[in-house]
C-alpha cells in the first residue's frame, strides 16, 4: 500500500500466497513444494527464464537448455530430493533449427547425468520463455526444508561465492569474459549440487540454493525459520577470480550477487566432522560461513567480531 | 529437412521426443504424462500462455486467471485424473496490482472449485507468459490415454462445439462480442471438464481435449491408437451460435477452430445406455459423432454416408 512498486516476494505473498497448505505438505516458500504421495514425498519446483532478462542474447542455446533445467535440479538439491522427472514449456520466437538442435543437446546432456526425464511439455511461438517443472522425491520426513534450523546451528556454504556475479558486472560493463573463463562457465553452466543434496538429508536441519545472494538467501532461512544469524566476512569462500577486486565490490558480488547454486545449510555443531568427510567424499569444498542465532537479525562481522556495513541486497525482479 | 519452417508437432518430435518413456508411465505425446508413485499414478501436464498469441490484450485479468489454469485442468481431465495441485511460473511487464488482484481471483476461483492447491511458482520481469503445471492422480491402469482407442469404438464428443472459434473469428475481423456473449464465455472462460473425465475412466477407451480443433484432435488419437475414423458431419453438435453462417464457414469453425475444451473420447458400443446416463446426470449432453475403423484414414462423411471435403486443418502454433 506504499504506492511503490511491489518486489517479487511480496507481489507473492500478497496475491499467491494463501496460507499453510492444505493438500500439500508444504506449499509456497520453499526450494520445492512438497506433496505427500501415498508415503512417498514429492517434491516439485517450477523457474522460468526469460529471454533479455535471464537469458543474454549471446549465450549459447547449448548453455541455456542446461541452464534451464540446473536452477530446477537445484531446487531439489536444496530438498535433499532425488530428481524424477521435468516438464518443459518453451516459446520461441520462431522454430530455429539450429538453436533448437543446440538447446535440447544441453538440457539432456544434464537431464541424462541426473537421471531426470522429460515427460511432458508445450511449444509456441512467442518472446523467448523456457518454463520448467522438476519433480524428485525424498523419504517422507527427510526434506531440507528452509523451516528447520535452530539457535547454534552452524551456517554452512558450498564452494564459493561471486563468481558468477562477476561475469554478470563484466558482461553489463562490456567487458565479456570468453565462454571458457571459470566465472563465465559458473554463470552459464551451473552445477545443480545433488549429491551434496542427498548427503546432507541426515546431516543438515535446513537448506536452502544461492540464487538470489548470501545475504538474501540466509534471508530466506532465517524468515522461515524465525531467527537470526552472524554471517564470519572473512570465512566465507570466495571465487578466486575476485582477489584483484576492491574490497567493495568484493563484498558486493559475494553477498548481493545471485546465480551461485550453491547450498547453504544449517546443521548441527556435532555433524562437524560427518560434514567435512562428505566434503572430501564429493571434492566439494564445504565450509562454516557463522551461525544461527536467537532473535531476527542478520549481523555481519570482521574477524574480531565487529559489525560490518555492507550496501548490497539480494536480487528481487520487481524491485 | 524440407526447408519449411518446422510446426508444433515435428519440433517436438525432432527435439525433445526420445522414445517411449522410461522412468515414467507414459512420457511425451498424451494430454498428461503419467508417472507411478508407489501404487498411484500422478497425470501430469504443462501449458504455457503468451501474450498478443494466446490472450487479445482486452481480455480481462480474471478470465486470463481462470483460462490459464482451465487448459491444463482440460488436460487432467481428458487423462480421467482427478486434479490435486499446480504450480504458477508468471512473466510479467511490471507489477501491476490491479492486474494480479483480478488474475489471481479468476485463478484461485477455479482453483477452489476444481479441489487444486497451488503450490509453488516463480515470478518474473518479462513480456506476458503464464506457465502452469498440474499435478492430479488416477488409480493404476484408470489413465484415459489416447491410445487406447478399438476398431469399432463409437467416437463421442461431449458439449458444442464451434461457439469459442467464433468468438476468435469476430475478434480478428473487428466485431468484439461483448464479454456476456456465450460465445466469448466459452472463448474466455472455457470449463474443463473434470467431472466428465471422472466419470469416463470406466466407460471409455482413449479420450482427448478438443484445443486444435475437431479434426486435429481426433487426428491425435488416431495417430496414437493407430486407427483411422468416420465422421458424421451432421451428427456433430455445433454451437447455436454459428445457425446464421454458411455451411463452408460453419464447418471450417467446428472442424478446425480449437478452444473448446469439450472431451472426445472413444468407448465400446455396449457402453452406450451408460454414457448416456452420465451425460444426463451431469447435465452435459454427450454425443456419438462416428466411429473407429481400421486403417489409417479420417473420414468426414454426409448424413448419407458421402465423402465430405472441407479445407480446414488443425491449429500449430509454428506452421
Amino acid at each position: 500500500m506504499s504506492g511503490k512498486p511491489l518486489g517479487e516476494f511480496a507481489l507473492i505473498g500478497r496475491y499467491f500466497d494463501r496460507g499453510p497448505a492444505r493438500r500439500a505438505l508444504l506449499g509456497i516458500g520453499d526450494d520445492c513444494a512438497l506433496l505427500e504421495s501415498r508415503g512417498e514425498t514429492l517434491a516439485i519446483a517450477t523457474d522460468m527464464l526469460v529471454g533479455g532478462r535471464h537469458v543474454f542474447d549471446d549465450v549459447a542455446p547449448a548453455a541455456l537448455g542446461h541452464k534451464a533445467l540446473a536452477v530446477n535440479l537445484s531446487d531439489l538439491a536444496a530438498m535433499g530430493a532425488e530428481p524424477v522427472a521435468f516438464t518443459l514449456a518453451l516459446a520461441l520466437p520462431e522454430a530455429d533449427e539450429a538453436w533448437l538442435a543446440g538447446f535440447s543437446r544441453g538440457l539432456f546432456a544434464l537431464a541424462d547425468r541426473a537421471g531426470c526425464e522429460l515427460i511432458g511439455g508445450d511449444t509456441t511461438r512467442g518472446p523467448l520463455n523456457v518454463c520448467i517443472t522438476v519433480i524428485g522425491r525424498v523419504p517422507p520426513g527427510g526434506a531440507l526444508r528452509r523451516d528447520g534450523a535452530q539457535p547454534g546451528d552452524d551456517l554452512w556454504v558450498s564452494g564459493e561465492l561471486g563468481a558468477a556475479a562477476f561475469a554478470v558486472a563484466e558482461r553489463l560493463a562490456g567487458r565479456e569474459l570468453p565462454a571458457d573463463d571459470p566465472a563465465r562457465v559458473r554463470l552459464d553452466l551451473p552445477e545443480p549440487r545433488l549429491a551434496l543434496g542427498l548427503g546432507l538429508r541426515h546431516l543438515a536441519r535446513a537448506a536452502i540454493d544461492v540464487s538470489d545472494g548470501l545475504v538474501g538467501d540466509v534471508g530466506h532461512l532465517l524468515e522461515r525459520s524465525r531467527l537470526g544469524a552472524r554471517i564470519d566476512w572473512p570465512a566465507v569462500p570466495q571465487s578466486a577470480r575476485l582477489r584483484a577486486l576492491p574490497e567493495a565490490q568484493r563484498r558486493s558480488l559475494v553477498l548481493a550477487g545471485g546465480d551461485d547454486y550453491e547450498l547453504l545449510f544449517a546443521a548441527a555443531p556435532e555433524n562437524r566432522t560427518a560434514i567435512a568427510a562428505l566434503g572430501e567424499r564429493l571434492g566439494l569444498p564445504l565450509t562454516r560461513i557463522g551461525a544461527f542465532e536467537a532473535g531476527d537479525a542478520l549481523r555481519l562481522v570482521d574477524e574480531r567480531g565487529r559489525l560490518l556495513d555492507w550496501q548490497g541486497h539480494a536480487f528481487d525482479h520487481f524491485a
